[in-house]
């Protein structure tokens, strides 16, 4: 598209509350937007990062037989006291009431709502397994919304829930997702560790995150080189001298929930000897907009954000000088490329700056000194935004570089 | 997919509860599932129908230069009160306060968001126009929550806001969404009529509506073969003699809303002659979850529901007897055919009966009666949903038919 006509412009200054890395680039940049403390609005070129994040991880969730539906966020009281965790997450859940005192909570996760869904349709073993997901708008009554789109009041999560037969059978499933997620982060191109981490709020048993090691990271975590997982400090009572440690931001994490909310909630299956059971229940959670902000954290320098093909809002950024590029965008737009084409009539430097800043990894440039473009001999100047090298390069060989 | 694995199994009976067509057929056939009153799931075929029809509309959104974003849910007070709309919208939104006494609302639409968004962004006239839009849920404190998905309290909307230097350049572009709309209602198969209308608690000017003819509809319109545009009861006052009218479903509504949000939240522009102006502006929407239901108001017998290629949740329903069809099924996946395949091991009517209730528009049946599949001499049972008649096809018959 054409960058004269993006909304919003960038900015040259962060805002002055602004603390955290990711909060100063994304807004200057313009790919968000403050609403509030913890509430942001994802701007056009956010929005183009967080699909293409959704995307990857629907292709995984796909892969391994989970099914894509969507469940609302305005919960009645009643769901939530069937469990318990009306009052048990009290402190983190935004609650109201209508004008008939009906009182209701906004979403800050969904375990009940699946389990009134398999209660509702689930009968006999002959129904399970099943696994579905949705991305979805979470809410959470953080004390302090701080770390910019790390730490948010409302903020996107994928979350998938998986309903089974047996013990076993949860513990594969949640084995399956393990690696999914996995899968996922290393399609994100992240450096993360899995790490063994208590339940909190959802349940008693071990749990597993998915940590990116970043300064910005909140967690500690603690490994030893060969072991195929890291601890987390609440399970990693006792000496700590044999591991290695730093500071990690979760941007996933996996529950084998048991039976506890299907004994809770009666949702009960008939076994193939006739017996009614409790249904074994797992959920796991990623939240991409935390994943696009932990992006900015490890992938920066000091001139702006650095992303990599796989999320990047588009796949070049075209600069035209002089009023050249329109014919070069033309023909990438028909070569499939999706391209940012800087046609603003601003100062060179100015456009310069800005790519640095919003971080598509490959820039072209075409001006009156790269040689006359229409014709076939016609030269883009080619740079990575990783790198400082130049090249001249002609059409073809652009394409087959970025392909 | 495999329908042995999909969530849910279809039902025999409607909920008792249910009065309209779309709530009976969309819970029976497995597509969406009752969490209150007014507040619905879609389940995995139901989501797959509003994916496609939301496809639609961002293709046609992106058409007329709109961007695509997401904004939050939860909003300030404050920011309602800069238009007085947090008390003139009261009966309608759902409102709460956090423990620090601090009150927000729901979105029940986002023009005061957008215009936050505007004024933040918008220095010069150069910066305009702007047209942004998102899929994004609404809230709204219905008295009576009924009619199925077609009147919620939480439903989806696809909305659209644009904003312009002047009138005119306003009202040509509300013209090119005017335009923009009803090519999306011819796309999706609707018979609908351009509505003249009054404009609500969002603009004291006219404003249009997209009026679907059904029986199921709650709005009276009014229209003279040869005009261009039907007129609702609210501006049609006078003589109705010379008019037919109907029963229909508003399933889109566009507001010019002139200056009147930009007055009141100062969001002005330098204009060429540097003089600070308010934004012209207009809001845009569509509700997919209606659509939906809408579709299935007028598109129905009494077997179940009838879906057109377009929001198809598949594109063919492969039914399996006596244990044949998973050859079928696989060559047609590889032909990039989205199959639902009935595996499953009930009887051959139950399998016809759920056939016809999803209401995927082709129905493949394979049997030890259809030939010998696996060869290339193999018979395939065709039959589209809208007819009674049967052909038996070869495989290459059968893909030439469906794409």
């Amino acid at each position: 598209m054409k960058q004269s006509s993006l909304f919003p412009k960038t900015r040259k200054e962060a805002p002055k509350d602004a603390e955290s890395i990711n909060h100063k680039l994304l807004v200057r940049a313009g790919f968000m937007d403050q609403l509030m403390a913890g509430s942001w609005t994802l701007l056009p070129m956010g929005w183009k990062v967080v699909t293409k994040i959704n995307q990857i991880i629907r292709e995984e969730m796909n892969a391994i037989g989970a099914q894509e539906m969507l469940m609302p966020l305005l919960h009645p009281k009643e769901i939530w006291n069937e469990t318990g965790r009306w009052d048990k997450a009290n402190d983190i859940m935004y609650k109201l009431s209508d004008p008939r005192q009906k009182e209701y909570a906004l979403s800050f996760t969904h375990e009940e709502i699946v389990m009134d869904l398999l209660r509702k349709n689930i009968t006999s073993y002959k129904d399970l397994p099943v696994s579905v997901y949705h991305f979805s708008t979470k809410f959470r009554n953080e004390l302090r919304a701080k770390s910019g789109i790390l730490r948010g009041r409302e903020f996107m999560m994928k979350d998938l829930y998986s309903a089974h037969t047996t013990e076993e059978n949860l513990m594969e499933y949640y084995e399956k997702v393990k690696d999914a997620y996995s899968k996922i982060f290393r399609r994100l191109g992240f450096n993360f560790k899995v790490t063994k981490a208590s339940g909190g709020v959802f349940t008693d048993k071990f749990t597993h995150e998915f940590q990116v090691l970043s300064d910005a990271g909140e967690d500690t975590i603690y490994w030893r080189d060969g072991d195929p997982e890291a601890i987390n400090e609440e399970v990693l009572k006792g000496d700590k001298k044999d591991y290695k440690s730093s500071k990690a931001i979760e941007v996933g994490n996996i529950f084998p929930l048991g039976t506890w909310y299907a004994e809770r909630m009666r949702a009960y299956f008939t076994d193939e000897d006739g017996k009614k059971k409790p249904i074994w229940f797992g959920s796991y959670g990623i939240g991409p907009t935390r994943v696009m902000g932990t992006w900015v954290e490890v992938s920066h320098d000091n001139k702006g954000i650095i992303w990599n093909k796989e999320i990047s809002p588009f796949q070049v950024h075209l600069i035209g000088l002089s009023g050249k590029g329109e014919d070069i965008y033309e023909k990438l737009k028909n070569a499939g490329i999706d391209v940012l084409f800087d046609d603003r009539d601003v100062p060179a430097g100015q456009k310069f700056n800005d790519a640095d800043l919003i971080g598509i990894p490959v820039r072209l440039v075409v001006s009156d000194k790269t040689g006359d473009l229409s014709a076939q001999a016609g030269e883009i100047e080619y740079k990575e935004r990783t790198s400082d090298k130049t090249e001249l390069l002609d059409f073809e060989e652009v394409i087959k570089k970025i392909k």
